[in-house]
């Protein structure tokens, strides 16, 4: 964390609000996320289930495979992951992999998630990669974006 | 697992088989998966993490988004997914998604599983479905091909 400084944690968030923002436009849950390697956006993606369709088409894995794409890498051990959700099992299985170095999410996902929450991914013995997690970055923005989605569609 | 007869089930995993060993030709890790719906084969796919790259490139999770491809729907909830390893919590996560109906996996693992192990993603109270499970189908076989390749490494 020490040579990333809040203001491009900052930056970075909003770049994964607007993703997100973007999903709720496209009838989408709204989620977006980044991969960045220290001030740089390596790649911005939202979810897209529903559009493509792809089960695994979370905002998180979708990131990750455009920034393993453009970095040529599977592996994204100098980079962070932004979402504006608590990543779910499926998505810490691939965070994993991809041996990423921080994870900073925003809302907590008590039903859906698999990093505070349900298989606790990163906490089991035979995990082989624990990045860097910061938990409830921007919560309330976070979680009121996806309230007022569903709500919405009420 | 009434409607599918053993005969499919050996056929399926026939597939995922050959899959695995053209992954091990391509110097991926031999894993193959298949979605099959009844006696029809929807998708086949093997491990391509290193050759895209892509961290999430998984057999299942791409023998899963090609088959929502073919069929234009992202939940599979009449198909069987076939993978010659039991699946990781990456995949299992995706398998739930998917509302997969049914899992057959070769050899079980230990270390990278999160079926039977690790994560555990369909023994969780907030996992959203639970598949019909059948581990360790010619886990011998399995297992063999994955000793082979590893031996073949040293």
């Amino acid at each position: 964390m020490a040579a990333v400084s809040p203001t491009i944690d900052t930056l970075m968030m909003d770049a994964a609000f607007f993703a997100a923002r973007a999903a709720a436009e496209a009838g989408e849950v709204p989620v977006g996320a980044v991969v960045a390697r220290g001030k740089q956006c390596i790649s911005v993606a939202h979810n897209l289930v529903e559009t493509t369709p792809d089960p695994t088409a979370h905002a998180e894995t979708l990131a990750l495979r455009i920034a393993a794409q453009r970095l040529g890498v599977a592996r994204l051990s100098d980079c962070t992951l932004y979402v504006t959700l608590e990543p779910c099992a499926m998505c810490a299985g691939a965070l994993e992999h991809a041996r990423i170095n921080r994870i900073v999410f925003g809302a907590y996902d008590p039903k859906g998630g698999g990093v505070e929450h349900g298989a606790r991914v990163f906490q089991r013995e035979t995990c082989r990669h624990v990045p860097e997690i910061i938990g409830g970055y921007r919560e309330k923005e976070a979680a009121k974006m996806l309230a007022d989605f569903f709500q919405s569609l009420r």
